[in-house]
């Protein structure tokens, strides 16, 4: 797959894999929704009870930038899997108008964002690879 | 949600997502087929064709063991998301009995190896904690 097909990809995909590291050197995966512009990926912590604060990929990311998103494909008749990645450097924004513009494009995305509530930090995702795979 | 309905959800789930880590501190991530059994999940390399030898997934757990599994759902109703995470530790298994019975779980669990290559080595996974969570 080439890395405009990957980056398609995403931008048809409702869900994502986001992957850190933490100081232990353990990674640490959560799905999340996002939003692409280019070659940036916004997500953002929502309102859904979590346990603990900050969560555990805001404190990877805050010592350890590197991260990776996966969107993928499963169904039995395995000629019909795909996977696409983006790897990329993340930063924590929390507050201002760049935070407001990634809450803003996931509220655009997700109209389930009307009624669930969506805080920050924005993590935005400067992606430096697209890269993909496909069955057929 | 308890450590036992995470494991159950991996029971039920048919794909999930790998994180490993690189030597330079960046997380990977790949779908994989899998098999459980304990405490123990498996996954093998199969034989779609993919880029380079060894695989990444494969480089990272040879120097560092550290890994997590996610199965997870998407649902444009967000009151059915929920996802659930296996922390643990990976061997790689190349030979002898302990690939074969790897390979075995793999090929019980999915119809589809009966005509996709399936190869070594094999992921063994020790699972050192299940999570997860659900909106409802």
């Amino acid at each position: 797959m080439t890395p405009d097909e990957a980056r398609a990809r995403f931008e048809e995909a409702r869900v994502a894999r986001l992957a850190t590291v933490g100081t232990d050197g353990a990674p640490h995966i959560v799905p999340v929704t996002f939003a692409l512009d280019g070659d940036t990926i916004v997500t953002a912590v929502d309102g859904k009870p979590k346990r603990g604060t900050p969560l555990r990929r805001v404190q990877n990311i805050a010592v350890n930038p590197r991260i990776t998103v996966l969107v993928d494909a499963y169904d039995e008749d395995w000629t019909h899997l795909w996977w696409a990645r983006a790897d990329g450097h993340a930063s924590l924004v929390t507050d201002g108008a760049e935070l407001e513009r990634a809450l803003g494009a996931l509220r655009a995305r997700y109209p389930q964002y009307a009624t669930v509530a969506l805080a920050g930090p924005a993590i935005v995702i400067a992606v430096d690879r697209w890269s993909g795979w496909s069955a057929t």
